[in-house]
């Protein structure tokens, strides 16, 4: 995989193999995908807290890697994964994608939270 | 959308809007997502070029949006598109995540090209 280009991380992408539905992105650094790879698991890199994050180490909503690709200049990945728990996302959501936006910009939100953020991670 | 964190550029993610099918990852800058939301047709920032890119524009196989979502942090986006040509890699597959990654790290190509490269760009 080529690093370089992105400073040191690249973007994955996150997606329920069963349902096809693009769950979120996050960003790994070479680490990350070793231990991605050797484990079975989704790990990222954490821009905002610079350090490894084993996905669903709070939550539980562990990802379990069924597939990985990477894209034709190998600056990019995308994970299919089983998504323990049934949602991606902090807030809830089975997706991180669930605001919707329309031509003019605006933004509706869909889909239904699946846990309350505030009971797993106390904020 | 939160432009600052990505250094002035998002991620978006390309979604065929029929089978799922992960396409393609590339960037948007402001210009770029006003574009898009304006033509209804995607317009990304590249990176290499430092220029405004309408996708399609040489090969002819725009990406006519379909439905546009932003994730949480509304720092990465979501193109559900028409993939007019049927192929959205520049080598010609239909999707650029066509490179298949075992557990070793080795890949394996899988899909078939749609078009000869060579014969669209001329390299």
């Amino acid at each position: 995989m080529d690093f370089i280009k992105g400073n040191g991380v690249l973007p994955a992408i996150v997606q329920d193999y069963r349902s096809g539905r693009v769950l979120m992105v996050a960003y790994m650094n070479n680490d990350a995908w070793e231990l991605t790879l050797q484990t079975g698991e989704a790990h990222y890199w954490s821009r905002s807290r610079e350090e490894i994050w084993h996905k669903g180490t709070i939550s539980g909503n562990i990802q379990i890697v069924k597939e990985i690709f990477a894209d034709c200049d190998c600056d990019a990945i995308l994970l299919k994964v089983e998504q323990v728990g049934g949602a991606a996302c902090h807030l809830g959501y089975e997706s991180c994608f669930h605001n919707k936006v329309d031509r003019n910009g605006d933004i509706t939100i869909i889909g239904e939270r699946i846990f309350d953020p505030e009971r797993i991670y106390g904020k």
